[in-house]
């Protein structure tokens, strides 16, 4: 691993996202989003992305770096936003700040955003409305990969659920999960690396389950999660189609087959679902957050089974390696690095940070 | 199978439920849910639990069957309900009334309630909010059946999520899912026949797999859906605990290991939480609703694995169950009708029904 600063990674970012005419403020966010995943241990969500998946779509012109997002509709709890095809974390952030205000007002808000890209980690926009003492709730769709129940297509996206809600003394709750059991390249790790993944996490072009990550990449479907029938997959297609229902269906977007439109020619019409919902809604925050505590540290503290020695809350981890990044600086592998590189070379943005330690 | 009238069968409940002394109206909305649970195939939920659950903690008096649900706290958005340890079933029916109303007039709501029992099928409430062009939510915490990843003993319930969103010309996706892979009800019945569970259902006392159902159910734990960490059964934990923070910690009502209070003589304190939403906030409904078929006839109509001839939308087959329970009768097994006759018997409302046939 090689670690970089916090500043220096983010600033690399906006320079390299406003060499395709992102304006300065929308390339911070992305900047801010995508470092976020680095810190966060989501590496499949970081930097690595900036050249495969955003410079690669604003040099075929599949996003509009200009594009400014507009409100097509809203009443006292909902906003619909349209992306106008620009970047999915601007996208994202400003559709969420707008969740954010109208549910101080009303107490509760649902936006939507239509017409977007990929917007990194889910869990970002959900955490957002932590700082207001608010649940935040952030679904995205995305391409397909994964097959429904007795089906052998994609059909549907890895369509994450995050929600983060605050808690007392502990860190809060940030659930933050593709609802596939695996995402494609942890399958392509495998593939990578010569080995055979777990059976259950993949089907083939026949709809067999296959632990061969090839048979899953070339022609086959990711699980949702549960996975096969007798463990109740259904369940986790059923999650992955709700996370479509609303970020797809309900805000107007792509869904389906169609998020990244009739071909890879066009412009992606990736949707994304917020919300917002204020504690004092329901309770005094004060005892809500000591409630949350209270399961917290009992889930914790409760038995454990045999050869394990802690019970995780989720998004614990990802604090904790926040925390260790804000230290050490931003973790990331020589295979980011590598990419970072060449993207920067072929992009006319170097790559020229050096590194502030390397392990 | 032995197959009843419906107006019979929700008659006999009625009769059931007044000789406890609950008033006829919420008797008939607990009828109303049992019946559809067992109409729908969910036969865990439908009246075989009459004694077992109902009339067993009347008996005792952990039900009160004279309570009477009130708002205790409100906004434009919100209402926090208390069903002051009444039946279940009126009160979820009630409060997710109450959560319509308010989404008809301003868009979106969410209601919660407190100190409630066991309250049937999730999906029963979610429902309620097709009939208003609205999308339903419901979830609820129950006692403690599951256990946290890498732990061993039970601490979280099997916390259902129901999502209800309507469809054009399909039926409405209506996804009503336990957060553990299988109910407890179904390792019991594993164990009543002598054979083995599948690996990952459940986990024994010292939290290791086990295919043996009796020490799941002595002592052991059901796995939430992914089952082991490999398969990602910390998503299902996660999913379990959001149910809990919504239905426990947000209603102000027990979670955890103490829905059912510190000990089985307590009043129980299940948790309910519910929302509607307006199909209009965001879109206009006809359009919606032909995006929902666009979107639930290509995963019907996409290639099926080998050997399977249909793929499912979620509600789908318990809609065609319900639709064949009209015409031929509610079916109740052998073991549900001895269930009742046993229970009349003892609560002195003998189960006097003739079944519609017998197969």
């Amino acid at each position: 691993m090689q670690y970089f600063a916090i500043p220096d990674l983010k600033a690399y970012v906006i320079r390299y996202l406003t060499r395709w005419g992102i304006n300065p403020d929308d390339a911070a966010t992305a900047a801010e989003v995508l470092v976020s995943a680095d810190m966060r241990g989501v590496d499949s969500h970081g930097v690595i992305r900036l050249g495969s998946y955003y410079g690669s779509r604003l040099a075929k012109g599949q996003i509009n770096p200009r594009a400014e997002l507009s409100v097509v509709h809203e009443t006292s709890t909902s906003i619909v936003a349209d992306a106008n095809n620009g970047l999915g974390h601007p996208a994202g952030f400003k559709t969420m700040q707008l969740c954010i205000e109208k549910a101080r007002a009303n107490g509760i808000a649902f936006a939507t955003a239509r017409n977007s890209n990929h917007y990194g980690i889910a869990g970002y926009y959900a955490m957002m409305a932590l700082k207001e003492e608010m649940i935040g709730v952030s679904f995205t769709n995305s391409g397909p990969l994964v097959a429904p129940t007795h089906g052998k297509q994609a059909m549907l996206g890895t369509n994450p659920i995050a929600v983060a809600v605050p808690a007392g003394k502990n860190q809060p709750y940030v659930l933050d999960m593709a609802t596939s059991i695996v995402p494609i390249g942890r399958v392509a790790v495998y593939q990578k690396n010569g080995k055979p993944i777990p059976p259950g996490w993949g089907i083939d072009d026949q709809g067999q389950i296959t632990e061969d990550p090839a048979r899953v990449i070339d022609g086959g479907a990711l699980m949702p999660l549960g996975g096969p029938e007798l463990m109740r997959g259904y369940k986790g297609y059923g999650l992955a189609l709700l996370v479509d229902i609303f970020s797809g269906v309900l805000a107007g977007s792509g869904f389906g087959e169609q998020v990244y439109g009739a071909d890879s020619k066009n412009a992606a019409r990736v949707g994304h679902f917020f919300a917002a919902i204020r504690i004092d809604a329901f309770r005094n925050p004060v005892e809500f957050k000591r409630d949350m505590d209270l399961l917290i540290n009992s889930l914790k503290e409760s038995p454990k089974a045999a050869g394990e020695e802690r019970i995780f809350i989720h998004g614990e981890k990802e604090f904790e390696k926040a925390a260790r990044a804000e230290m050490e600086g931003v973790p990331l592998s020589d295979v980011a690095v590598k990419s970072l590189l060449e993207t920067g070379r072929s992009d006319g943005v170097p790559f020229d940070l050096e590194p502030l330690k390397v392990n």
